[in-house]
């Protein structure tokens, strides 16, 4: 939480290296607000428990009324805030840009994790390594409250070998078997593949994870069966990443696949629109 | 330039907390590529001059093939990337994704203000504080780049008075005059209104533009010819703000205003796809 | 606040790399006292507020007697601070440093403040951006509390076109239209000139304030001259800088300028001597 | 040297958060200067070597025409710089802020040792601690090139026994029997009296300096007296400190004094003026 | 690179917070040297390309004579380096504390890794998370130099239930299921147990790693049958670990385990020791 | 200490660069623990109460049981922490490193100085600057917890003329006179040699302190009764380094030195082992 916080006061900086002109001008020192972040359109909101963690160390009051993973209506009130009107009105916007952004994530991967659901209970919605620069620890917390999962946080929590990788060690499976040797037991294997037979070659060299890459459902399908004949699919999971789209999700999950992750979850996410509304002016 | 580079050095360190295990595992440190960023989708790119200066910092070299500005179609070549192989390799991504996201917003921006350029040659797309915590920087210099306005940069560099603001004052007229008095002879003062008498209010009290804030086409119009009858009209700008889409702008670039503002360029901005082929193996 | 306590641990760290070595051998852990900071000489105090905070942050209870902006006599105390004995002797001198330099520049800015408003009661004294590397915040804050304007707080606020701009573009009226056109509708432009016809051709291009540097009082009489006759004289704000001492302050300030600048309160100032005195030595 | 440039960039960056919008807006990216850096008064230059080594660190060609501790007329050239006319603009004001405070510090040093070397070829004049927060490597550098004495660098690398300690400890014999236990080997003890017996206790405790503070030269002259009677002169340093000023230095130099110390030297120094001069407009 | 050479800043402002003051009194700045870092006793060598980079950086020529892994004996030059006198010497010591350290680690993994492959080709010497805090990108380099498994990198890289997650969680089987559902696909999950009973129950919950914890050769080989009489064995890599030490590691050694890990490998490291010579001294 | 804190919050954030995978997935937000750090050998506790002081910053609530210095025996409680059981458990392990590091040092020190005590009841065990980068501030508290002297604490605080300044130099009563020229009346000069003829050299010249390195018992013996012969041993404090173990330094310490110094009381520390145990789960 101590560097969550740290990281929220260099948000607060960037949007203020100065003070705030206009609060300061207009807003004396002794007036404290009751105020309210309000939902102004449906989703599920996310990190507002790490954001009211930071407002009570910024000497804020705050009451949680929906939690992280709790589904607003527009016009419902998400938290409310009660304290220094300066310290309310100069934090609003880098408060809300933070909440609207990961409450716009968690939504979207709850809408996806919901369809896919629909067709396939087992497979999981993933994100990727596409985030936010800066952004990472609350976008794959958002990522978590809506149901999904974070795939690798960094580059130092597992092997993911891809085709620039390849490009330089020249083939596959002898790209597997040196990252075996070098690699600690503890992190996993994963070879992202277009074809099935890199699939094949990278399932024998003891790949612990599959990832087919900018394949259509067919072309998915297909390399399954030929894993399956060589009874290497249950040695491995199966992910698919790489053009999947709301729409065409769900032809990636009625196949036998473990992940579907997307990049667009964090990189072109929507924003949930929220605001802050001050309710009452209170003397100090 | 320097002040970006440590910011993006952040950014690495944020994908790579201790050491980049698959290029690490696989790559060998004598290993040099020629590679190249390759657009996916059609757009603007930004940022790729700042970008570049940071992989010349970081020792690789590189050729600008389409610059700040320029305009990409899917398969186009951004820029080429020559040095280190594990340099390359483990920055690639937040190389990427910053790339990515600046772009994204650069082309929306472009598309913003070709569009409202049609019916009116005067009025200005502007960004928001809406920004991503942390990319403020980025951001703004995207919306430039794709030919908007920045709007303020942040808190410090101008007074808007908005709704909460007045609510703790009382009036908008007594918060614009005490504004004029306690702010420097270099500031701006911009008002957030909803209405015509407010409007009227605060041109009158010396305010120096004046945001009609969700407000319709048919609202805005009418408040502006409000302030036209009372002779307030030349002595602001307008800026309208809240609630534009892209399907509706038009509408609001029809009417006599300034700047019209949409956070969403910023806080829901769409990626524009691009990759990092490695075109050439080479050894040091 | 937060961002301020930060700067401030920073700079007892540069004080204090490791230990305070006689307060570390000499008192015991378990010792509080009661002490005073006490005005050495008469003027007004600065920053007392944020140094009150940051001290509340460290633990210790702080009871201000003479507020910023107030007028202390030698001897006064200025305020009371309670709590760990050796929190207090570690942070002494650069608590102590910080309030005497902003102190010092709020009461040279009031004194000047005084002594133009003899003469024109609407001419602003404001400081500049020649502050000490690292404590504009301060400095400004302190420029404000002795009633001054703080000008530009930093390059990113507002245009500035200053000579070597104009060696560069070649013409006063071409940079200011160039400006005009890349600037945001958010920030103003000021032109600095050393002639009338300069002035002339920065008031017609569109500035909004034209300062005068470097130039004798009857040179700016003047050149404002040649504005008026032109109509141009209430279209700009006028600042004169350069040159001015309190000695000469009162001949600019008969003038019809709107501000003076003077980088010398930041860059010059003396400060406010002031002491620590523990009063009470109390076991915990 | 790498520390210091860190610094600096943090200096760059508090004045030019986002960008330099004036520079900007008005010079192109090809644009190279040969740019001057100008005294505009008499005066030894200080921590010009350290400015050299910030630009080359930032691209620029730096040739030193006056190097520390060199003496300037007005009107001199100090360095001349070459390089991208927008670096030069965006740090011009930072680095001259640097420059000049340090310049003018080193010069009111040089002239107080002058002075005091008229009567006594063997007294230091020192500064001491009260430096202006965050600029004490600076500060301390432009004393050692004026031909200063440092004083302690921190609180960190000597003991100093000042009232504040005494009144919490008891007695001086104890405060430094205490200190001379805990310390280091490597440290020394001084200690702060205000009269003969005080500083006849130091002494014979073993203290290796004493600093008489606030006292008149006749105070000073019998305390010293004193310590000699007792055969304790020689067996410390003996520092002065506490209202000395340009006018009466002389008074304590004719003394016995080891080291004459002012804090006002660091305090309220006075910038050496100098400015930055573009001499040519290079194209790229 | 760029991270581990910010890193390597703060530790020279650790050793050096104003100026090295005896370079700085006995060197001028146009010196040069060619030193040598000399062995003083037989081991391997580690981070001396980690630490050549840092040098070359701070604009020193080096040569590497024995890279990482090497192994020197006593007497030996481990790398030679040319550059300003004043930089060398004010970073020797912080280079060298860094090398020793380093190398101290990977000699002592490098000897237990020969000493376990003497009766177990298969086993692997791992460290732990209790590594010197700041240290730990370092020490983990160094362990993989000497041919180590680095283990978790981080509490970010993978499951491990230790005994207090257990205490909590109620029992090992539901804490297992717990984090299989919760962790991503990407991520391991290590159980640490003391018995036999703890280890089936985890790895029937699907436990990948298996961790006796702090119990005699003799219980580990019960605990390893028990697994394989239920199939178990095969299915999870078996560490072991607490209580080994350079004596009766061998005795571990020799059991059916994957992994042997020791905490002391990098918190109580005996350094490899090291000095800098200077070889020839060179004026600029 | 908000110092230390803020160091301590890097050292989680190294061992915790997300978030600590096992604990959030296993410990819900509203568990509260009680614990106790427990001795698992003898030895003496160092920094116990900077570690208090920064746990309570985050929140847990602390009871020392045993302080700074005090003695433990294997099984005994160090402190008792109560609080949010997420915090207590990501911070465990970060935690246990820094108070096993800090109190092995303490412990080798306390049993240094009792054996040197045996045979010499003046002489100090004294550390050095080889400390692990990062960790000096501890690292020099836990050597005086343990009785020990801290020595330089860094470059800034004495001069010490090493072989290699010697070697630019050309000869060491020329490098002593330089030194005393120009550094601060404050700062005392060690000199290190080889030999008697540099120590009296030395000595003449006015070091404060000589530092035999690398010599026999028998060697420093001789080379001080040469100082004796000169009346130069009583001017002079006397330090032995280089080559002293533990099973010679009683040798050194029977001889007429002052101060016994030793690198690898910090370099090659042997932690002490602690652990934490839960001792009660307790709902919120």
């Amino acid at each position: 939480m101590e560097i969550v916080f740290r990281r929220f006061l260099d948000f607060i900086y960037e949007d203020n290296p100065f003070w705030d002109l206009t609060t300061e001008a207009l807003v004396s020192e002794n007036i404290n607000v009751k105020a309210a972040i309000v939902a102004r359109e449906d989703g599920l909101v996310a990190c507002v428990e790490d954001v009211a963690s930071i407002l009570r160390r910024l000497g804020l009051s705050v009451k949680i009324v929906v939690g992280d993973g709790g589904y607003v209506k527009k016009g419902d009130i998400v938290m409310e805030i009660t304290g220094n009107a300066r310290t309310v009105l100069s934090i609003e916007r880098t408060m809300l840009n933070l909440l609207m952004h990961c409450s716009g994530i968690a939504t979207t991967v709850r809408r996806l994790v919901n369809r896919v659901r629909e067709v396939n209970s087992r497979v999981r919605v993933a994100a990727t390594r596409k985030t936010l620069p800066g952004l990472r620890y609350f976008e794959k917390k958002a990522v978590l409250i809506g149901g999904g999962d974070t795939h690798r946080l960094s580059l130092s929590d597992a092997i993911l070998i891809k085709d620039n990788h390849i490009k330089i060690v020249g083939d596959v499976a002898k790209a597997v078997r040196i990252a075996r040797e070098k690699k600690s037991f503890i992190h996993e294997i994963e070879v992202e593949v277009t074809n099935a037979s890199d699939a094949i070659a990278a399932a024998e060299a003891g790949a612990n994870i599959i990832m087919f890459d900018n394949m259509t459902p067919e072309e998915v399908r297909r390399a399954i069966e030929e894993l399956r004949k060589r009874g290497l699919r249950d040695r491995v999971l199966i992910e698919v990443s790489g053009g999947i789209t709301e729409d065409n999700i769900i032809d990636y999950a009625k196949l036998d696949v473990d992940i579907i992750s997307c990049g667009w979850i964090t990189l072109s996410s929507k924003a949930l629109d929220m605001s802050l509304e001050i309710i009452e002016v209170l003397e100090k």
